[in-house]
């Protein structure tokens, strides 16, 4: 497993796709993986692993019977014991039994005491408050961060003289000019060119204004950049597809640490500042993810169970959602379609909650409106047509084609930087990318407004909104020409021809800004369309002379709704994440329509959303919980040993010594090993994990007495009498899983893949008529996957 | 089983909860349970299990080697095998590989040829048909069913006389008065007083029209119960606890029939206008699903398997409140929260496509404007202030409160009519109130109103609808003497008073309806409290003289969520449902607050919902999924046979004959047997089912010559071999499943719940070191966890 670090930074880096931070800040990895930071983390899972044992003796807690009874549940007596390493997967029966032991522990005590009654109430409700900290800490989080993107993107612009702390609206707040165009113009506030020409008119001011826009991208840029590098290589990218690898059971340390999370925050605002069309949203859930693992260390219940630190992952999850978007409800059901791999009731009762405390927070922190809180809150006034379900399919049959095609260009593209040189040089990739974005944005006020405010515009309704300069083409013009006369309705036009190619890896936000351009464009046309032909027969009946029948926001939001759709194949939080703008029922038909049409073409191309593909790419140990396992295979066929192997390496209950089973556990790889009650009868007592050997043995020869490597490791529950000269005996039965998962050579593998996803199995055994005849891994589905989809089975790194 | 199969009528019909319709419907059963009707389905039953084999030879699919390759997924060759007797339970395990199975073959063949291609399309479009059909009969059928109860609900005070078909409303469309008061009597539309005396005036004109009222409510009353009585028992009460007993795997022969649907639809239709303050939500969910259920058998991957037409009935369940409330997202978090078992990603989609279209059908049927369609749609315009959330979580202590005393005495009730002699004159017990109910609500408009039009009076912002009755106390008179003075208030005060004594069960309408009368009175108080005191301190700063700083409407609709999250322990869907209403964020708070505290009140008394509380009184095998298992028990202590009781009936993959296995099969009642390689090593090779075993000896016997008493019967791939002279050895290795699951003896209890719950198990056999000991039905467990809990084990009646 060691052996694979390396390949694993590379992986988790190769993994993002936020647009140009994919290459700001991902190609580092090559940098830092050879470097101290892997050997750091190296020599902790090595301190973790080893180390850790010695300052306790084998005490209680290791006769028990059952999984969750391996350990006392409230205190650990051997450290290491019952853990995971780094990149391996968890085993979630056990982890969830290990929690009922420990709350029926707690349960029986609180009767005898009122402190321990006490400590069972704070133990039932550590579960809300550490929700509300989730809520408070993310939403703070993501208040801080929009408030310091705001100050430095307004930096690019000029500076404030009262101080430079000020951006550019609190800036004029003091002044007083009442109308907006006026306020704009306040003396506190001094564009770069009035700092330094001492005059805001003429060519020379723009060039210079122009310059400094293209320094302070570039600058903040590079911060990033080497922030990431120098400390935290797992900040880059969105982070969703490593959550929800972690979420279904992946142990990757570190990832969402306190460092993470800190060079996170900085380098978002960063990367947003510099100009780059980044969609903060996915980041944002990866930073609401790190603060809830690190609040998780607060509480006991939390922090030393896996299964239970991941519900609390899923809620946090939620959270980022949620202050991305103002959509506490979306929040939960993206968490609950999208990420979560284990979604209990209570959790998404408990998501709810975080999602709307941190919204709250979010909101009382940020002075500036509702700029965030309900990001695109919109009101149309026109009801629409069934004629206009036509279209708004046709716009799902847009998002769908653009979605498998951004799919398929951002995988070969990511591929093609892990094979070619072209992924050796980021912070020159980088900086080269925004230069010639912040060269391209700065000319036109639609490329250089942020993602978000252009799609806020462009679901606006113009019939109300007429300050908008979209809606100035709505003029007794021709269609075609009005491009060439008025201006304002061009920048769509350019948008959408280099949006994707600029970013060819954003996802949230500049998917959202693709398909909201096309939906206006074709939302436009149509009223045009239907300005000019009221006469026709599809707009007879409905559409008077003269009257507004079409609504292009609507169109711009049913195309966000199907290209964000075609790439994430999302649905349900989809349409309720666009809907809460207006909670008429009427505008969930023509979005549903098109999320759904979209989804049906992206899946023709290819069933595998932008984050399944991601996770694949990077060989994750991840089982899709929604595609079924549709071949006619059988346990037998997917099962290690093959026939040509050799037999599969058990352990007896009884017979072997310390010295044969270090032997053994030495000569093999595996992380865990059957105990048989003999080799000739195969019949299966149970299974211990590589690692709890390895800790008990280490732990045993250092503190018992008289345990040599000629002792007898004994696995039954009475010692069987041996002669009065031999060593001690050792003694394991207690870090056997008495009650490991079986299944019979002639299950059907789509049965033992639902069960594996079901339960969260790490492995598996094979019996056949009561005899051990071989074992199934996670990696050993997933390879047989792979076979089956004629990929390359060697992709799956990790266990 | 056959015996119990009274039982199970008597324990469905015990379990509605919908007000006195409980009454009304459900002490019916005793008198049907024991006639015609019962020996019918006895009849039917035994059909299915028996006669349904003579058709057809045991052709291929036999020789299948899982329980999916069981007989051919595409043509049943012996009917009958792997289907299920009614009150059992399913094997979810084995209907979803069925349908794999199905799939996979439909795939395969998809390639050979065009025709299969459009099949195979076909196939994968048939689930999303299903729904819009689903979709278009439950809102056809709720809309008919408003406008029914809208006509026969007039007809108690009047009649048209241009065509008695008209209602109210409609008959007075025509006329050319132009206010609402006029409108209301227009001469078209004659009271039965006008119609009889000729004069609408006066107090015999009163009591004229008293005591048609109280005709009209006795005969509708008396309608519904003969007819519920004659054609369909199981169309009595909500059907709730059964619909989620039927999701979770049961099987209840005819509960969604054609017969139930019919009867429901009319009675439901004859109970509403009775008078009797039903909610109809309850019974909307039944009926959606019964529509679900009859159109199911329109396809055949729904009609064959049993576990596909639950994922069916789950979005069913969404429809029904959607129709309900007007609420697709809310009914799809009820299907999710509340009833549904086995609720995949797919399903979420679908039934959110369905909750939609039926919400529009039903739109588009009913004609009188949004009455239904936004059940409650309200907005406030003032926003509330922190203070406000002390009476808030007052509300919610009361909400939990009441739901947990509603719980304890409805199920008190329950229990008493089935011990004592209560039970057994229901017609009679039913007019009885029917009548006094009429006597009662009659004089007072608020009585006589229905619950919801009552909800969505009590919810409305004062400072907006000043024509309601209910604002009619803002004048400058100190509020306790108001009452004297003003009588529209007191009305409220009765309702609150003989609402929980005179709908003892009922549920959603009316729980709701305690809560806004009991939030709108804390409301007002609050209101006139801060009126006349805006200079205490908790009013200071936020609250300037003469302004409506409190909204009592927003008390009732948070009153109104207590209430209803104390019964039904609702949370999220709950929140949902209200918030829609008025999608500001501020609302979701106060909400959130009642509807938690509620919860935590009434979980302090008793864990269970009034559903789950049913769900027990009946005796049905239903699994909570939300509770966890929490006793220390070993698998080896809830196994079956115990220490005392004989060894396990077990069959030998070979050795036995027919007669010695139809012999054991006799000597038991068990629905299994476990196949063991031979009685000394009780290997485990597979399991048996004793119906399929049952069925295909029976079939052998007919159609396979020389089958006798005397032949083996073999389990094993290849005959053994024998003497020439022997009959021939009856292969039973095609209906034997290969992969039946295992656990070891040491496996703690609660992993064995968790995996029978979340596999859906009906059975799992139990191993100690390779060797068969003992079986764990979901029986076993539910019984074993009464033991625990201290209940009655014997109260689980079915399999």
């Amino acid at each position: 497993m060691r052996s694979t670090t390396g390949v694993s930074y590379c992986a988790v880096c190769k993994s993002s796709h936020t647009g140009v931070m994919q290459i700001l800040f991902c190609l580092l990895y090559s940098y830092a993986s050879n470097t101290k930071l892997e050997t750091e983390i190296r020599v902790t899972g090595a301190y973790d692993e080893y180390s850790s044992c010695s300052g306790s003796s084998r005490a209680a807690g290791m006769n028990g019977n059952g999984p969750g009874n391996l350990v006392d549940p409230l205190e650990d007596p051997v450290p290491g014991l019952g853990t995971y390493e780094d990149f391996n997967t968890i085993d979630w029966v056990r982890e969830k039994s290990k929690d009922r032991d420990r709350h029926r522990e707690i349960t029986n005590k609180s009767r005898q005491s009122t402190v321990a009654l006490l400590h069972s109430v704070s133990d039932a409700f550590s579960g809300w408050l550490l929700m509300l900290l989730v809520g408070l800490m993310s939403g703070a989080l993501a208040g801080g961060i929009d408030i310091a993107a705001h100050w430095l993107t307004d930096m690019k612009d000029g500076v404030c003289l009262i101080g430079f702390w000020f951006n550019h609206e609190h800036c004029c707040w003091t002044s007083n000019e009442t109308t907006f165009q006026e306020r704009d113009r306040c003396p506190q506030w001094q564009s770069w060119a009035e700092l330094i020409t001492g005059t805001s008119e003429g060519a020379f001011a723009y060039i210079v204004n122009y310059v400094m826009y293209i320094f302070w991208a570039l600058l903040f840029s590079f911060l990033a950049v080497i922030l990431v590098r120098a400390f935290a290589p797992y900040a880059c990218g969105s982070g969703i597809p490593e959550i929800k690898t972690i979420l279904s059971g992946f142990i990757i340390r570190g990832y969402l640490g306190k460092w993470t999370l800190i060079i996170k925050t900085i380098t978002l605002v960063l990367a947003v500042s510099s100009g780059l069309s980044l969609g903060k949203e996915g980041p944002l859930v990866h930073v609401a993810c790190c603060c809830a693992n690190i609040l998780c260390h607060l509480f006991t219940k939390y922090r030393k169970n896996e299964a239970k630190r991941r519900e609390v992952l899923s809620a946090a999850a939620a959270v980022g959602v949620s202050v991305a978007f103002g959509a506490p409800i979306g929040g939960v059901l993206f968490s609950l379609e999208e990420v979560s791999y284990y979604f209990p009731l209570k959790t998404l009762w408990r998501s709810f909650f975080a999602a709307l405390v941190a919204a709250f927070t979010l909101r009382s922190i940020n002075p500036f409106g509702n700029s965030r809180l309900v990001l695109f809150y919109v009101e149309f006034h026109a009801p629409w047509h069934l004629v206009e379900l036509g279209p708004f399919i046709l716009l799902g049959i847009f998002g769908g084609l653009w979605g498998a095609l951004f799919i398929r260009a951002n995988i070969a593209w990511c591929r093609r930087r892990k094979s070619t040189r072209l992924g050796h040089y980021p912070v020159i990739e980088v900086l080269v990318v925004a230069a010639l974005t912040a060269v391209i944005a700065y000319p036109n006020s639609y490329t250089r407004m942020s993602g978000a405010e252009l799609i806020s515009e462009l679901f606006n309704d113009c019939s109300l909104l007429d300050s908008s300069q979209l809606c100035g083409y709505k003029q007794p013009i021709d269609y075609p020409t009005l491009c060439l006369i008025r201006k304002p309705v061009c920048p769509i036009r350019n948008h959408s021809v280099y949006y994707p190619s600029r970013f060819p890896s954003g996802l949230f936000i500049p998917s959202m800004a693709v398909g909201a351009i096309a939906g206006r464009l074709l939302g436009v046309g149509m009223e045009q369309l239907a300005y000019y032909n009221h006469d026709w027969f599809i707009f007879k009946g409905w559409c008077s002379p003269g009257a507004d029948c079409i609504t292009p926001g609507l169109y711009a939001m049913v195309g966000a709704a199907a290209c964000l759709g075609g790439v994430t194949r999302m649905t349900v939080s989809l349409v309720v994440h666009h809907v809460r703008a207006d909670w008429r029922l009427e505008y969930i038909v023509p979005l549903m329509a098109a999320t759904m049409t979209s989804k049906w073409v992206a899946d023709a191309f290819g069933r595998e959303g932008i984050y399944e593909a991601h996770i694949r790419l990077n060989g994750y140990p991840f089982l899709e919980p929604k595609e079924e396992f549709e071949h006619s295979s059988l346990a037998v066929d997917v099962m290690r040993p093959r026939r040509s192997d050799p037999a599969l390496a058990v352990l007896t209950q009884e017979g072997m010594t310390v010295g044969e089973v270090e032997a053994l556990v030495e000569s093999t790889h595996y992380s865990g090993f059957p105990v048989v009650v003999s080799q000739e009868s195969q019949r299966l007592v149970g299974f211990v994990l590589r690692r709890d050997l390895l800790i008990s043995i280490d732990n045993a020869r250092k503190r018992q007495e008289g345990v040599v490597s000629a002792s007898q490791v004994v696995f039954t529950e009475h010692a069987p009498a041996q002669a009065a000269e031999a060593p001690p005996p050792l003694r394991l039965r207690g870090i056997m899983d008495l009650s490991p998962f079986t299944v019979t050579d002639h299950t059907p593998m789509d049965i033992t893949v639902d069960i594996f996803r079901k339960l969260g199995l790490r492995q598996c055994l094979v019996t056949h008529n009561g005899r051990l005849l071989g074992i199934i891994t996670k990696k050993d589905i997933l390879k047989h996957m792979a076979q089956i989809a004629n990929r390359d089975p060697d992709s799956i790194l990790f266990n």
